[in-house]
């Protein structure tokens, strides 16, 4: 089987039954802010929130009536799981996935509450795959690969097909790269219907394994990164020769321009986006001037990004933005200072979120104690103000 | 001008050009969850993340050369402010927003930011509407109504229109209801479509002055709802009126009813909507019975809500669901009791996210030291196995 338009088009005409086709949204004030003509593919509104549940749903559809009775098997703790896991449960086919010890409990609920059965091996994801194989041979399973299959690779391409009816004269399109199924599928397919067609890759600074081995540099894997869903060390052959004929470039994002990018989707847009949709925001941020006056599309790939993870994400836009900043003061151990400081911060027009006043285990010295003050400002100027205000009237204190 | 099925079809073909067709989802995950077929119009999608936008730019086609070069006045420091201003500003239309004194200032930036000119005025929203009826008079201004007014109604009630294209067999459609214009336009087009399609508001609690007219009680106007949007005090008589014909009933749900629904819509839909938005999805999940078996139709009407609250919203959602917990230790102040702990909540499976160990300011005896642990677990259940295991140890934990 090779990952020809002919295979999206006929995986298209498969899935679409049981596939939502997400809505093509034009990012109004994204587009306005970065001055660029921006639309979203909301994959993260995907059955299991992410464009992982097309390939899975295409391969199961190829397997005959003994495959489907037997089942299938697969190692992931993300996105291809639940996708696969949603799709099988619903056509009555016997799933098992295999996560690395210490996976998060809320991914593992997820899976579980899907229908599939999760098995819980392997001390590292290495590990995890080997016992996959041995399980998927000993039982008999058909082993779903998440992005080394064409028919896979096929099922993502049909979210390029959707695109390209919602908005036909896109003049390109930025997709999250890991194993590079999805971008080795949306390029044929894109480029198969508009070989004009321009097709970026994005991928995380710390895991660029794909933009390494087509540019031929030695790839960072560099612990975690906010773009989980595309942290992939060895992205398939077949989906890197795919993309050195049919890819344009893949470009990189830190941590930072990710984390950044995901507040912009949440806070501008309204989305709850993944890492990995960030990071294609975010290399479009990078290379504005090269967008400009373009019709540029953007596959938001998933939204499952950890609660906990959003919630601290969200603070931290809103401490970069200096609308939350936390003060920190050196003060005499006296009465009187607490009301002092409140007064100038609150005549200056700002709120005291919180304070946290301690005299134990702390680097000053013994007759004076460190306050921390948390204040919501208009933004960094009125921060540098209140500053300003606060030293004018002998206090010592550190903006964090 | 009366609110008619075919004013609403004129206003309509007159905005549709400048305002986003927003897409209606199948709401997949809380279909499953609540065991319903819910379907979601994203109107957090729209112009500025409201629908107010439809509106106000309704009634802005509808006025003469003379008084689109005077310019437009409104009263408002939520969606109403923004959704002028943006059209306002694009139609080249002076706009002036009058905000009442203590408005927050990213609402005040929002609204400048879309061209509008902001004017601080007024102790409370009373004060600053009679000074922005005087100013409107004094400087020739129009005023807009943020829902007391046919033509902006008629905008507000286009939503209905796009909900049956997309939906047509919807069996019902909640409607989250402040000044009542949503409902209003809402239900006379749903119904002149399809009169047997139900209508049903949704109020917060607190705020619960239409259902209150409706029915015959004394309305509850309490402090501060997370539903800003629809915490309004007075309906128009005219949306009352046609409520009384044309709505079934309205419901109303409590704050924590309301913040659970926002936490769903984020956690499961991917989606940012806003308090009123929450209190349209409250409703539907305290009257699950009557909805199921139904097609039911739920206006996201806006995604407005403020960073930080939704920032702790998460964090709220993740307590109440027993994902985070709170562990208050009162501990004999011996070295070694933090590794103690740690170790037991380590071997159970939870991970410690913070640690608060305090000997000054607290209620325990000199010689007794209060620790508190932040954890990160399965659930409640969890939890419960966590704290045994902790008491057996002789520990006094309390989980707050």
């Amino acid at each position: 089987m090779t990952l020809t338009p002919d295979l999206i088009a006929q995986t298209y005409a498969a899935i679409s039954l049981a596939t939502i086709r997400t809505p093509t949204i034009r990012a109004t004030r994204l587009s306005h802010i970065l001055g660029i003509d921006l639309y979203l593919k909301l994959e993260n509104l995907q059955h299991t929130n992410a464009f992982k549940a097309r390939g899975a749903l295409a391969k199961l559809l190829t397997l005959d009536a003994a495959a489907r009775k037997a089942g299938v098997i697969a190692c992931s703790a993300g996105n291809h799981a639940q996708g696969l896991a949603y799709h099988a449960t619903r056509l009555d086919i016997p799933a098992t996935i295999v996560m690395p010890e210490g996976t998060p409990f809320n991914k593992i609920q997820r899976t579980a509450d899907l229908g599939a059965e999760v098995v819980i091996h392997g001390k590292n994801f290495d590990d995890s795959v080997q016992f996959t194989f041995d399980m998927a041979a000993e039982k008999g399973l058909t082993f779903i690969h998440p992005f080394d299959d064409p028919v896979v690779a096929a099922g993502q391409g049909t979210v390029a097909l959707e695109m390209l009816e919602q908005v036909p004269d896109l003049d390109c399109i930025v997709v999250p790269v890991g194993g590079g199924g999805l971008i080795a599928g949306m390029a044929v397919a894109a480029k198969g219907k508009r070989p004009d067609i321009q097709i970026i890759g994005a991928q995380a600074h710390l895991f660029d394994a794909a933009k390494a081995r087509i540019e031929g540099f030695s790839p960072h894997f560099a612990g975690a990164t906010l773009a989980e869903g595309i942290a992939v060390r060895q992205p398939a052959p077949a989906n890197i020769a795919i993309m050195q004929t049919h890819v344009d470039r893949i470009d990189s994002a830190s941590e930072s321009e990710i984390e950044d990018a995901v507040f912009d989707l949440l806070s501008h847009e309204k989305l709850v986006a993944e890492g990995a949709a960030g990071a294609g925001l975010a290399v479009i941020k990078n290379s504005l001037a090269q967008f400009a006056g373009r019709k540029v599309g953007l596959v938001i790939c998933g939204g499952n990004i950890d609660s906990r993870l959003l919630s601290t994400l969200i603070l931290r836009g809103l401490m970069r933005d200096g609308r939350i900043t936390r003060l920190v003061f050196e003060i005499d151990d006296m009465p009187g200072q607490l009301a002092n400081i409140s007064r100038i911060i609150g005549e200056a027009g700002a709120n005291v979120i919180e304070v946290i006043h301690q005299r134990m285990m702390q680097s000053v010295s013994l007759k004076k104690a460190e306050l921390e003050i948390v204040i919501e400002a208009r933004d960094q100027r009125h921060v540098d103000t209140i500053t300003a205000l606060l030293r004018d009237a002998g206090l010592a204190v550190r903006d964090l």
